[in-house]
């Protein structure tokens, strides 16, 4: 008997919202491992705002996701089958294996060959998320781009997320007031109790715009330093009109924007009075910084000084609803589906 | 009979649009100098957009020009009374010596004092652009946010204006690709043939957003690596969609929203997208570079490899309107007021 692959291709764009009907589960045989290469059993597949972008054909910075193809994303799994020297069946492995329960991959693809991993202090999963991409984009941002110093306020949106909660903890480990903003107590809670944020403003006990200003005035007393931006639109917006002069924001995402209309920026001009640093950046595009980052975040992570949370969803079929959920922002900490 | 010091003082601060009804003009006697002061007879005064920020009173990088006092302004002029050992009568001058034919300074005031200038090969009137403060501006944003390397192509808005004319020049010897964005085709003939910008897009001749996006499309086929920012609003959108990935954005002014109510941008995502780097700054701040700033300055101009041009007016009486004149961009070059 055939060991089957159930896998989630894309079938559609979205127009506005994305949705459940613009990916289709199929099932096909596992593929068979060539010369110099490995079969991974994927236990995780990592789920993250950017996958939002490729289903768009719009002008982004990546390609699209061609359709009929399986959605692309990162994997935590084990080498069940190789045929390269460097590996070997049991090795634990990380890969952008996509959403789907096995993948092949070249042993020797460089930046893209599947990536060992020890488990022996840090959970398998924790390399999707912590000490993965979300945890280097964290920290490139807050490092490279805000570069916070001891005493200054930083602000965080997404606070709980799976980058967001890693700022917030690198940032307080440097000496700064950290302000998380999250929809809802129970985020806010987690931040500013497990997370250790000296405050956390929940956007959506804000009416308005004007409510969400007092909010976050309240919590930032000194104003506000550095912002790591996840989110875009109204947050930004009261955000900017907190920030001091010479104040830095490191723009990693704006997921409210991701599934419609583009949000524009109220006070433009807020840049130029407050003589602010605008950036955005990728962190795939900086490499360098991931040894480096990788090694602390791992420390963090065996020592437990850094903590993080996952919201796990169960079996392949599930990723579309917790994709779209991770849009919604229903899940806290990094959201992950669970495929062995 | 007493010499009489003709000025104009804020009388009122603009709610919408700047009027000559914010402005008296008054007469009062030529201060005596005090000991240490020396007394300055202005012959230019300078008009910049910066100083209708400072007619009202909304949170900025300034404190606001309180009312019933002499606008705040620089001036160019010689010593004619001097109790300070420093200067001479006759001796030539740049100050903040505001809208007045007259102003006494003290000597030693750092850098508020009186700064002796040489107008053996550069005119006195230069020192209050191109070799002063906005010839500094476009120096600094330039140079330090912009960083353009040679090939690139970098875009200045308000480009015939005393800041965006210098920054297409030394863009332009350092070996880029240089497009204005100006208002009629009289200032873009002059930045094409008198500046020798490569293209210049006249935005008057864009009935509306597409089709101005169309003539800088046309006029950057490369892309946008460097953007001055003078203006904001539309022009802004529409530079933001031409940016190249890793563009860098000096936010200088944005003069279009200055006069009401704020302007949005549209497309802030943009930022993240393209991994922008955008940066609001003012001189004033930054008065490490000047020194190499104005001899860099001063040295083009003297040998004629830069190049610049002034609007005059006649007359302290003249002030107002020509201010408000330059706020409409209706000066061609650095606005200044003739006043001996």
């Amino acid at each position: 008997m055939t060991t089957m692959n159930r896998r989630i291709v894309l079938t559609s764009r979205p127009t506005g919202a994305a949705s459940e009907d613009n990916f289709r589960l199929e099932s096909v045989p596992v593929p068979e491992p060539a010369d110099g290469q490995v079969l991974v059993r994927h236990h995780y597949l990592s789920l993250d705002p950017y996958m939002r972008g490729r289903m768009s054909d719009r002008k982004s910075y990546a390609v699209p996701q061609p359709l009929g193809e399986v959605m692309i994303g990162g994997t935590a799994g084990e080498v069940i089958a190789s045929r390269h020297a460097g590996f070997a069946v049991g090795d634990k492995v990380v890969s952008m294996g996509g959403w789907q329960e096995y993948s092949v991959a070249d042993g020797a693809a460089g930046a893209l060959a599947p990536r060992k991993v020890d488990v022996s202090r840090i959970a398998l999963s924790a390399y999707l998320g912590i000490v993965g991409m979300p945890g280097v984009t964290a920290w490139y941002g807050l490092n490279s781009i805000c570069e916070p110093k001891s005493g200054e306020t930083l602000t965080v949106s997404a606070a709980t997320g799976a980058v967001g909660s890693v700022v917030g903890q690198l940032a307080k480990a440097k000496g700064c007031r950290v302000v998380g903003i999250a929809g809802g107590k129970e985020k806010c809670d987690f931040a500013v109790k497990e997370l250790g944020f000296d405050a956390c403003v929940d956007y959506k006990a804000a009416p308005d715009a004007r409510a969400l200003g007092a909010l976050l005035a309240a919590a930032t007393p000194s104003g506000i330093d550095c912002y790591f931006e996840n989110v875009g639109g109204a947050v930004l917006d009261a955000v900017l009109a907190r920030m001091n002069a010479f104040g830095r924001i490191a723009v990693c995402g704006m997921i409210s924007g991701y599934d419609g209309e583009p949000l524009p920026l109220a006070y433009p001009a807020l840049i130029l009075t407050s003589r602010l640093k605008v950036q955005g950046f990728i962190v795939s595009e900086h490499p360098k910084v991931w040894p480096q980052a990788l090694a602390e975040l791992g420390a963090g992570v065996a020592t437990k000084t850094l903590k993080y949370r996952e919201s796990v969803a169960e079996g392949i079929a599930s990723a579309p609803q917790a994709f779209l959920g991770l849009l919604k922002g229903r899940n806290v900490g990094k959201q992950l589906v669970k495929l062995a």
